[in-house]
């Protein structure tokens, strides 16, 4: 398994309406035969320094997830939503070995 | 549930070995019940402006997480480990309603 942890923090002035939007296309991109799990969320407004949004998603390895990457779908993520509502954005990518997490 | 995502960024200079120490006492704090699952990983080196390390930790609720940072275990991994070893970390905390991620 290859997992790809990404945060993100909003831009600034970004409306309720273009979040929504870059939510929906996060989920669209399920369809994406690669993509073998997904979790994502806003952050829970505990701490002033979190950032604000964040996705896990796994796939069978690295070139899988190159291959997420180059998908029609995600071309349409970035440059209609990430790209316009992303301010920040860290990445963090490890091969993980366990399926069954604990 | 609650899950909280860390990234991190290794501060300037750390020996490995005292990197090791770290993630030792990372997979010791599983012994910590409100700890329902986690996953971690070294950065896999496929870009340059990625963090260096990430830790997904699923929890109950808010309060079990709160409970997890006051526990021992925790206590010695900030003092004796992570504030020796990180330079910068960043965190995004969410519930999750969907226990079989997809």
């Amino acid at each position: 398994m290859f997992r790809q942890v990404v945060v993100y923090q909003w831009a600034e002035g970004v409306s309720s309406e273009a979040k929504q939007a870059f939510r929906d296309a996060l989920d669209e991109m399920r369809a994406i035969p690669e993509l073998l799990a997904m979790t994502s969320g806003d952050d829970a407004g505990h701490f002033d320094d979190n950032f604000d949004f964040v996705v896990v998603a796994d796939f069978a390895d690295f070139a899988a997830a190159r291959r997420y990457v180059a998908h029609p779908l995600h071309q349409t993520y970035i440059r209609d939503h990430a790209s316009r509502v992303i301010g920040k954005r860290i990445i963090v990518q490890h091969d993980w070995a366990d399926p069954i997490p604990r």
